[in-house]
């Protein structure tokens, strides 16, 4: 049992509250005494106690000489609730883990600062790499105030998203449409182009059998305001769609929309498209922190051209489809030369199930 | 040391036959007394001594009552060679392990028999699928009088194997196309299409730093006779290369690419193109044993199609090309729904470098 192993439990309490506690980090204590763990407790759902006032609360023996291990550092400043370092300070607890520095400039280092004046010991940086990639989202959202984006797709080892009649359901098998559920239920929001509405009509909900569930903004990208107005996404949960439009809409679609109960965010018009730079900081501005995109292949190379792109998942699938007109995941012009190709780093390879899921960073 | 530990070192044995023994088996012996080796010997090139003979002359110790690792049943017939089994039964060998039985059903099982027959215990079946994944060439060919035919790809994460003006140098790092040139010294020949000759008119031989090479027949998918006369194929070691034409290839040209040295197999047209069927018999014929298609994604699918391929390897670098004109692995038509779609079976991912290599069997 040491930091590491503590540090660890901290982190997947953390990852309990992933999908209710946007914008705020995802963050789980553990109180150690003796070398055993007296209270845990995480950052439940957006608005609630922060992780270290439930583990205190929920100690069975007192606190005072233990130690708190905690992926993110303790706030110093009054949100939706209290400062933490007050109640940590109170609690007589001698020393504080933390993974890393909270990555709000406003505020980094502050709670650290106050633990130490208050004469608590304070170590920062175990586990700092896992803590960073927990909180990817967060980190990108308070530090930009824009969404973290994750393009996913799912194709053929052949690199393949649909049969050349359109055929696609389904590429890849069940446990990747589920982890595909999984990543819906992470994101505030989820991103796909008027054409998948016209074509496929899809709910866009978020379908988990066994935990819990919410779901996500959607979000279409419509230049010229063509989403049918019996879509599902205008039908089904209205409120919970932002249909993307241009200038180049015409007024009475926009005004079906709304009237559906949808909001339109209306972009000016990039070679007769949604200006995306200008789309993105807009749901950066709704508090959106996070978004995927399961666009086809012209809706992802668009945002990759632009740059915005923080991560792909791709979901291979061990079968060949071919056809030199078959759809494939990333299209529109493409790179001219292999030295301008988008290089991924931080590759991490997962089997699941038959498929093979790729995670990558962009950057 | 058990069983499977002698029969792991016999068959790492077999290997470093590999590239050399065609259209013999790639075989490895052990010999063990008092639970320790003491010989070893491996079929090292084709009309050379097998390796039950090369084990039992290296025994630097008196063999009588050991016991022999041998991951191929031994042989009871007069080949190149006399047969193996009548010289483990004078060496006074007590016990034979073998991995499997001989797969051509002309002799499997008569050389177990014969040692029986002789009073030596023989055990069949430890790693007995290693054994036949080692042998897979030898196989085939046994059984089918056909080569076994291996399709390689290299392509960026979304399945493009060069960019869309066609740049393809490289889209894989070296660690992978170092693979690509240990698997051409493991292939009796390797096919291009006469598109790729004309575009990036390569050598097509096998470049490895470290260990001995030999160069593997080329063939050369060309159904009206193009393959530029000046071109490295036919003019570096042509003697090596087939031309693969169909009856529509003009005789100038025919002509012209017997006299550089080449060989020319015609075969009938079949869509205008190269009757595969054909050409995989002949192939078949001539005792090519293993094909390596390093086509691109017309020729790719036409292999798939007629059902003729075994083995794919896709080497997956971790970029992302773009681009809805860029070439992908496989094209031609493609299958229409993805109940069609062709599966693969025992699929293995192996990381190499920067890139992911992907395995798997067809049928």
């Amino acid at each position: 049992m040491n930091d590491e192993y503590f540090m660890k439990r901290a982190l997947s309490l953390a990852e309990k509250g992933m999908g209710f506690t946007s914008s705020n980090p995802l963050v789980g204590a553990v109180i150690v005494k003796n070398g055993k763990i007296i209270a845990e407790g995480y950052h439940e759902s957006y608005g609630g106690n922060h992780a270290e006032i439930n583990a205190l609360n929920n100690a069975i023996e007192d606190v005072y000489g233990t130690t708190m291990y905690v992926n993110l550092e303790p706030c110093s400043h009054f949100g939706k609730t209290p400062p933490c370092v007050n109640r940590i300070v109170k609690s007589g607890i001698k020393k504080v883990v933390v993974a890393m520095k909270d990555p709000n400039p406003e505020v980094s280092g502050n709670g650290i600062k106050i633990l130490k004046e208050n004469g608590i010991e304070v170590e920062v940086g175990i586990l700092k790499k896992e803590a960073e990639k927990l909180n990817e989202i967060f980190i990108k959202y308070i530090i930009t105030k824009r969404p973290f984006i994750i393009m996913k797709a799912g194709m053929s080892l052949d690199g393949k998203i649909a049969t050349r009649t359109g055929d696609s359901r389904w590429v890849t098998d069940e446990k990747a449409r589920e982890y595909g559920h999984i990543l819906r239920q992470k994101v505030s929001a989820i991103l796909v182009g008027v054409n998948t509405v016209i074509t496929d009509d899809p709910t866009l909900n978020t379908r988990l059998n066994k935990i819990e569930c919410k779901d996500s903004i959607r979000i279409v990208l419509d230049s010229h305001g063509r989403t049918p107005i019996t879509s599902k996404v205008l039908n089904i949960n209205p409120s919970n769609t932002i249909i993307a439009v241009t200038n180049l809409a015409a007024d009475e679609n926009i005004k079906a929309f709304k009237e559906k109960g949808a909001e339109v965010i209306i972009t000016p018009a990039k070679n007769h498209k949604v200006d995306l730079q200008f789309l993105i900081e807009e749901l950066g501005n709704k508090k959106i922190d996070s978004l995927l995109i399961e666009g086809g292949g012209e809706v992802n190379f668009s945002f990759l051209k632009e740059n915005l792109v923080d991560k792909v998942i791709f979901f291979i699938a061990p079968k060949i489809i071919g056809g030199k007109d078959a759809k494939t995941p990333v299209e529109g012009e493409g790179v001219e030369c292999l030295e301008d190709a988008i290089c991924l780093q931080d590759v991490k390879i997962t089997s699941m199930g038959k498929n093979i899921m790729i995670e990558g960073y962009l950057k």
